[in-house]
């Protein structure tokens, strides 16, 4: 199939006999527009007739939202260790609830954010081992991983341009956060290097349109 | 120190220093008498003045509340995954904040069921890995076993007959009931058996007291 805008999406694979759907999942830093490439998307395969299971975690359960309400509402502290294992019951509960389902209809399954933020984030906090959260998440799935995963960069100083433009010196609270979130640019782009036959990274200041096209191109070459 | 019931229990290790205390746990199936030997344990321990901690898993700390009521009363499927990860997520904040810190400060931790009971119930149910389930559980706690696992051994037969004295026939839930705490109580003892000193395995048929003073000696050669 070509990207031909006119054309069904999902004749090929999909809609036939019920076959394998598609897993597609959107990463990067805050600020770096997955919620807005998520969207268009999601248009974009409903105009071609496309079924589209639009999703998230944590929270995108009955049981989710319960364990979401644990992690970020409790008052006090939790364990950091504690806190990975409820992230991981999360996802192995909607992944085996949601997302599984979705793919074995034909369904095509988009998703802000999956084991790589907890990878990235976990990695640039440097509280636990990321390989251990990887295998956590890995064993929570039973192994699934996203056909496609499109990685908006951003380096974070121009996403705190785009939301503050004063012109104020960073205070030392602001300065690491930017460190931190430089480790969580960097650890991105570790695990797309590790992985360039799942991972799309995107130059996250170009245009959206101009972003949503090579996304849409992506998934037409994984579904024809 | 001799098993010499007159001596302060915890004078060699534990108070002096605040340095390590013991961890004990009770294991072994529903009706075996884990909940009696426990408590005789600590009214022996606190008639000697040592300091016990008492708890159990889930629900031992205010995030595991939270946790046990998702696992034991949500209303509809959890995922076998799912539930899993929340108990080791229940076992590693209970771990860091009530057994650790009690460990350091010289106490004795006496807890009903740990990690032995989630291997030994997940193994018999056969839904997941065993040993899936003790690696999670390891990495849940940072590596933590207890320096005593008491294992009260009851044939399950002799189990009901002690709580049914109806003669009438099994049904086929009842039979297959019984053939899953056949599964258990054989994980238990090939746990027990692979590691000799973790555990003491006691006939639970034997009187109470002289089961509580089996679990003593046990504890006073751990401390000395």
């Amino acid at each position: 199939m070509t990207e031909d805008g006119t054309r069904p999406l999902h004749a090929p694979r999909a809609a036939a006999a019920g076959g394998p759907g598609l897993f597609v999942t959107f990463e990067g830093g805050d600020g770096a527009g997955k919620t807005t490439q998520a969207a268009l998307l999601e248009q974009w395969i409903g105009a071609r007739g496309g079924s589209v299971v639009r999703t998230r975690e944590p929270g995108g359960t009955d049981v989710g939202v319960r364990i979401r309400d644990i992690v970020l509402h409790h008052r006090g502290h939790i364990d950091p260790r504690a806190e990975a294992l409820l992230y991981a019951a999360d996802r192995a509960h909607h992944v085996e609830t949601v997302v599984r389902p979705a793919i074995a209809r034909g369904d095509i399954v988009i998703q802000d954010r999956y084991l790589d933020s907890s990878v990235a984030y976990q990695g640039a906090g440097r509280v636990l081992d990321a390989h251990d959260v990887r295998a956590l998440s890995l064993w929570a799935t039973d192994g699934l991983l996203p056909d496609l995963t499109v990685l908006l960069d951003l380096d974070p100083a121009a996403a705190r341009q785009r939301l503050d433009a004063d012109d104020k010196p960073f205070d030392r609270l602001e300065a690491e956060k930017g460190e931190f979130h430089a480790r969580v640019r960097s650890a991105f782009l570790d695990l797309a290097a590790a992985e360039p036959d799942r991972f799309l990274v995107l130059d996250a200041t170009q245009p959206p349109e101009s972003l949503a096209q090579r996304v849409q191109a992506a998934v037409v070459a994984r579904l024809s």
